[in-house]
């Protein structure tokens, strides 16, 4: 789990190093696909990523409003703000909690079950998905895209003194 | 581990489905980005999921061409070829494996050593972030896309008897 955060913390600090050398037009740019454009995209993985942490230990969401954020500084810094939090809870998961069950109320009276480790999961899945909605979006306006590539970041060290 | 994996074998069948409405020539139709069609794509993700088990297992893997398999049923019939060796790979993944060495000797001379846990990772997220692009193409030529949402797909029983 903490491997896959890892990765996607990466992956998104790199998104806002590529995003640097982009005009503002371009960041804000409504395209066809996910959220509409591509800073609206990492402000969504953000407010997402950050939103699920804050269900699963009860703790009140916001909604936050993207028109408060539509600058690339403004959503890294968001992601900072946030950052701490979902890295302790991160950090604090434990196979226990896997099964752990979310109860979710709906407005029309339907009661929702589902487990942690599907809402860990989905996060790490959301953030990789718009990722691949953004690789698109950068070869239109002629950039390579951020590598998706989970190897070679150094996530996890391989044991030199096994026998493989 | 296993959980990423299903969820991606459910996706990738809703994929399939999804192709069967659509025209062979938007499915095979030059793209912006990634492999560059919906097809190449579904292809892709089928030989590079079972290359790198193949690569794990030390067995041989053979470059697929594309062209060899560009119709739909013949990429679903080369996934279902592939499918049971991969999951009997996956259903045997154990904590053990995650740091084994994959030692990979590149044509000029350099030595790459790659724990197997970020192998399977990269796989899983390869799945992802290339049905993040499905996505986009398929917002353009008009039709919803495959739902990426991970919760509610019945991965992870969630346990009753906690006192969450």
């Amino acid at each position: 789990m903490k491997t896959f955060f890892q990765y996607n913390w990466i992956v998104r600090e790199q998104w806002y190093q590529w995003c640097e050398d982009v005009p503002e037009e371009e960041l804000l740019r409504a395209r066809t696909g996910g959220v509409g454009s591509i800073l609206k995209t990492l402000f969504h993985i953000v407010d997402v990523e950050w939103s699920w942490i804050r269900v699963l230990q009860g703790k009140p969401d916001f909604q936050e409003d993207f028109e408060a954020y539509s600058t690339l500084d403004k959503v890294r810094e968001l992601d900072h703000k946030f950052r701490p939090e979902v890295e302790a809870f991160v950090n604090s998961w434990d196979e226990t909690m896997e099964t752990r069950a979310l109860i979710s109320h709906e407005a029309n009276g339907k009661v929702d079950v589902d487990a942690w480790g599907e809402v860990m999961r989905h996060v790490i899945a959301h953030h990789i998905h718009h990722c691949g909605q953004l690789s698109v979006w950068s070869r239109k306006i002629g950039k390579k895209p951020v590598s998706a590539n989970l190897i070679g970041k150094g996530l996890i060290e391989p044991d030199m003194e096994g026998d493989q």
